[in-house]
């Protein structure tokens, strides 16, 4: 692979972007690509992709430069065509050559605030108007977004891209190609208190968190520091926006979490699972690795066995859901009374 | 109407206030009017309404300076009136007058860091520590809180009030009259990931996010750029607070979130639709105009119809929640049962 | 109580602990013991607790220095203890004493934009890129971390500790002693909005927000001022990550509500309630004191008796998710099938 094709440039032929690929061309290796769209929204300087079967049929339309496409389809394809044995991850692989978010110089904007015994690699950016503590250490090549506050003695590892305004508190561990993105707070206290006489006493969350390398946290995502031991989140996970992570949560390498969710203090979720935006993860519980829950999932014991799960109603016209809502409060008497009839019945 | 009364300060004469609202009054016009309450709550200098009919017994010992009334209800207020066919639009107009959030003055603080290429109306107020940067447009009369980051090539219309700590992502394009509150990210990217044998590949979102005119977002709530088309959050929608829009997701003019609400990824929800607090909509589906959705719902197939939806079952205590959950996972078992009687009976 | 021991210092003798706890010694005074952890995870250094009787089991394999325990468990302890009645209590006091937060020392951050009519206690620390508003005040040996802002005419009390970024909006009144974590947002809008022919006229947010003594406010959590009236949180409440507080509002004395927990506008909560993470309490109901809500509850009704109440339906194997939920949306036909077979067997 070419792995040294320039991000951003806007513009290449339709050969460098096989060669970055490694994928087979068939056409011509001159076009020249300019963007990336849909099938349906492609011009001819676009290059498109076939992942999902329902979209085959936009395939012979396409006024695409050229499609990403798997093997069986290339010769149904009426434009340029790369083949690739899998063709979602080729256009995951080729959206970086198009990305044009800012990517800014090396060096510490000046009205960053760095504390003397801070170490900030000479090759990382720090934006404006960061705060970067007392012992802390910046990573080679990692990019700190404006306003970002990087607190005592973290430390953050090399080629990760903050956003503007994220929190990372004191004593936090982040690993390497880690993204984080605009308000999340990583290492804020965990939820923790000991009842005294009708007051609540707080109990001081002297663990932290641990985060691994190519780490993605979604914007205004929180992640709470441990009481005792460290919250950890392991290598390769992806946690979309909003969620909130409580103390001592241990989240396995990369499982993937979507918005809103909350995992409360303790859960153990495993390796390679999925999780639903809106779900609730109780506390104090385990869930098994390859485990794929649905959204707005309520898990509220462990979930030993690979596989998907669910739970909810789902939404119904008013008239009816107020109807199934009484009637599920008399479930119990419903069964009684089917109980009692079934033996009325002799069976 | 008076259009050009001056709002935030303190003091307005009922006659004042008739004349801006366009109602008729009937009483004292020189009554000084210094704030607002509600009926009961009222005393002589304020003005209060009454909307709703089940406050209709509080308004004869109102003790309020005059109330904004319906024709209907005008002959039983014991005080000055203002009369109004819709009184609840009127108390919304008026409440502009009583008012007094901080209005900055234009211009650009000192610590604000704006790059060169960065165009900003000279009426527009930027506050301390904002970041505006390469290319970004910031229009007339605008103002920016502090610690406000706009990111390079984004656009921010006229009339915008942003409070302290939003950010704007890069290339974002948002309309006039935008009112959006602290900690807001608009133009995070959207969660998309192709699996690569365990492990993810990320795919560079390299669509952004529109936002028309007349828009308001909450505190805290994110919109996330498309993956290669744009998020659109259409004219006149009110988002509440932490709101998750996913990337992609379209919703239609007018249409009110509130708070805590997901939207999942390529959602169309119509105009004037109302989504009920911390729902959930799955994503790739279809909300037809007009659509009510309430609080907690779990939305994951198309709403084509307009009218009013539900899901959930309510809270109970706990004793008979915990018979409830266990007849619930016993439905299909219970309809077969029952299915069973009724062959046995004959039906 | 030895209520002068210096926290943080990172070493005390079993003796110090026990006087600062106020407990009885039994063993060696002079154990050194430099942190805190679990029976299992201690070594000879460190102070352990028993509290939850689930935990008995590791007390005798413990390694710890000491471990703090009730009185009927003292003699099976193989180690020095602390004994109290409450051991879980005295463990949260001794965490102060291990905490090792960044103390910020007193006084204006050079960056740090403070208003000329702004009262800020000279023992006050006020951190990098903090903004304090017009005629604002803050109080003695308050912490602000960085970036956070103070809106014009706000108050902040007497020990009081902001992590960075967070927002305080115009004319919000907070108590002494509030802890606020990174990303609040305290005083944005409330969601306040007249139809007005198919449009939102904005009702302006005229009232504010006040948060008593002794308070702690999760990361990213908001909290809308109110409408007329302000939204009132009690003391010693306590509000995990994420949570959104509508306008109007009210949380009595000492309730927990964990993290992601929606509470709509006008809603009333008692004193000393628990709410459990990712709830949703409608608008305009009332909780009495001493109610615990599950978490993910739906609370759409008034809660007029103390007690534990809980909704959802849990999560289930897809398969059989599918079926209870086909089976839900049947329920009325189910119970009039039922009925009829009852009649029709003389029941």
């Amino acid at each position: 692979m070419a792995a040294d094709l320039v991000a951003g440039v806007g513009s290449y032929t339709l050969q460098q972007i096989a060669d970055y690929l490694g994928a087979e061309l068939r056409g011509d290796p001159g076009t020249e690509i300019r963007g990336l769209a849909t099938l349906e929204g492609a011009t001819g300087s676009d290059l498109s992709f076939l992942a999902n079967p329902a979209y085959r049929k936009h395939l012979s339309d396409t006024q695409a430069g050229a499609v990403i496409v798997a093997p069986q389809v290339a010769g149904d394809c009426p434009v340029n065509v790369l083949v690739l044995d899998n063709p979602y991850l080729g256009f995951a692989r080729v959206t970086r050559l198009f990305d044009d978010r800012p990517w800014p110089d090396a060096g510490v904007h000046a009205t960053a605030v760095i504390a003397d015994s801070a170490r900030v690699d000479p090759s990382a950016s720090v934006g404006p108007n960061c705060v970067v503590g007392a012992d802390a250490v910046v990573g080679a090549r990692t990019v700190l977004g404006a306003g970002t506050v990087i607190g005592d003695r973290s430390s953050v590892g090399e080629d990760c891209y903050f956003h503007p305004r994220v929190t990372i508190a004191h004593a936090v561990r982040i690993g390497s190609r880690v993204i984080i993105h605009s308000g999340a707070v990583i290492g804020s206290d965990g939820f923790g208190f000991a009842p005294d006489g009708g007051k609540w006493e707080k109990i001081a969350q002297i663990g932290s968190v641990v985060v691994g390398d190519d780490v993605e946290i979604g914007a205004n995502t929180t992640v709470d520091r441990g009481a005792l031991d460290d919250t950890v989140i392991e290598d390769g996970v992806i946690l979309d926006n909003q969620i909130q992570i409580a103390h001592n949560v241990r989240i396995g390498a990369y499982t993937a979490v979507a918005g809103n969710t909350a995992i409360a203090g303790t859960a153990r979720i495993g390796r390679n699972c999925t999780i639903g935006g809106q779900s609730g993860i109780a506390g104090h519980l385990e869930i098994a690795d390859n485990v794929h829950v649905g959204g707005m999932s309520m898990v509220i014991g462990d979930i030993r066995e690979p596989g998907a799960y669910a739970s909810g109603t789902g939404s119904l016209p008013m008239a009816q859901w107020k109807k199934c809502v009484v009637r599920f409060r008399q479930l119990e008497d419903i069964a009684r009374r089917l109980k009692a009839l079934e033996k009325k019945a002799g069976e």
